[in-house]
């Protein structure tokens, strides 16, 4: 039986990164595209509770995409009961217009969100992305868009064949935006920070004041995901786990035991 | 000088739990209240990149509060720089009605989203949330009020203090919905799991159908987050580390030498 394989993404259906993801794993199995009707940056893990959902069914290109009008997370839930009528064998994700790397850009990603909720459930998840600013960028660079379907079909495949190891919820991997002649593909941890978050100051035309958020680039660290992708121009594979939980040495340290002393005293007075 | 406090939530100003929070640590240094105008449930660490951000200044019964438009995670980043000019000593968010256990709802959560964005810029930070399922639920119960009030207090104070240790980015506090006479405190990690989602499909008056997405509890299992606020009603205490890297062990596995093989083999052609 062929193996069910999700493409979703969280720029939605005209991302040109869909189509290479599309193309990396339509051998593989049976492909089912579900994207945001809308793109759906930076939504994290967000999910729609307080609103309905809807999905519809198109044909864009000769391939059948369906399209919801909620977060990369919702879709994962949504296309497991209403789309594939089970769990599919791979969820993959992107490829994302933009790097993804760093923890701090990671959580707050909705590419890397659909990939985690996937793993959530258990579901072994790969989130793509490319290190480009926009998506004509990614268009008129040929060399690097059929070097990201190879890479992306082989790591895919792999995955499929092979799952993930036990204690490795995703893979999270980042694509550089020029191919170097010696380019290489590197295991590397995620950066802690990758942006200074910056706020800019405007006024509209009838003088009230509002903000655009953005980030400005840290120091990249040598060895993480960040410097691989921008620094060295290589492509970088980064193993995630969700467990958010510290280790049992950290809690051993009994750094808590006064903490807990003095909330039992408040709670026996 | 005093120690500054911001104070945030996800359920926005007319949540109960947020002056609880703000009664618990107003006398521990300059408190700052900003919340999102309307609520931003499930929103986890979104933020808002593409569109403008606003902020108003508001007295809600005699106290200052600034309502934004944006996410939890991005009304971190706005206090920061238009509201306190500078990092806070602290950030509490909360008291989020209705609890907030197992790494599946932290990850989505704008509760522990605003914290954990806080943590991401090496702020201490403490979520906290009660497992009520309603406003009211939460205003008829006196005892439980003030309860929340007197440990959210002691373990700000603890925090504010004491800071956290090395691998800790944030507590996560979860509230039972009654105290029971023997109410206690625990140190406990996040269960992975706490809903199997569901969803249920419905007709609107056209017959278009939508989706609601939602969530049946899981089997909780002993020792966890949610088992200790649902079966035991103790308070659940889980330090929460945001390193989402896989440890060094587990890449030595060398599981992903033939990845990398395959991938070079591909990138050598």
């Amino acid at each position: 039986m062929k193996k069910k394989i999700l493409i979703t993404n969280d720029d939605g259906p005209y991302s040109p990164g869909l189509k290479l993801l599309y193309e990396a794993v339509k051998l593989l199995g049976e492909p089912y595209v579900v994207v945001p009707e809308t793109p759906k940056s930076a939504t994290g893990l967000g999910l729609t509770l307080h609103k309905p959902l809807r999905i519809s069914k198109v044909k864009i290109f000769n391939i059948t995409v369906y399209l919801c009008n909620g977060t990369p997370s919702d879709i994962v839930h949504l296309a497991i009961s209403e789309v594939l009528n089970g769990y599919p064998d791979l969820v993959v994700s992107g490829v994302n217009i933009g790097d993804n790397t760093s923890i701090q850009v990671i959580l707050s990603s909705g590419t890397v969100g659909a990939a985690a909720q996937a793993a959530l459930l258990g579901i072994p998840s790969i989130a793509f992305s490319v290190d480009v600013s926009s998506h004509e960028e990614l268009v008129e660079n040929l060399e690097l868009r059929t070097l990201i379907i190879r890479v992306s079909r082989v790591i895919s495949e792999y995955v499929l064949s092979e799952s993930l190891p036990r204690n490795v919820h995703l893979l999270n991997v980042n694509y550089p935006n020029v191919i170097k002649d010696d380019i290489n593909v590197k295991i590397v941890p995620a950066a802690m920070r990758r942006f200074e978050e910056r706020i800019v100051k405007r006024y509209d035309p009838q003088g009230g004041s509002y903000f655009w958020l953005y980030g400005t680039p840290s120091k990249f660290e040598e060895g993480t995901d960040v410097y691989t992708l921008k620094v060295e121009k290589n492509i970088a594979i980064t193993p995630i786990t969700l467990n958010l939980n510290v280790t049992r040495s950290t809690l051993n340290k009994a750094t808590f035991k006064d903490l807990l002393d003095r909330v039992n005293k408040v709670l026996r007075v």
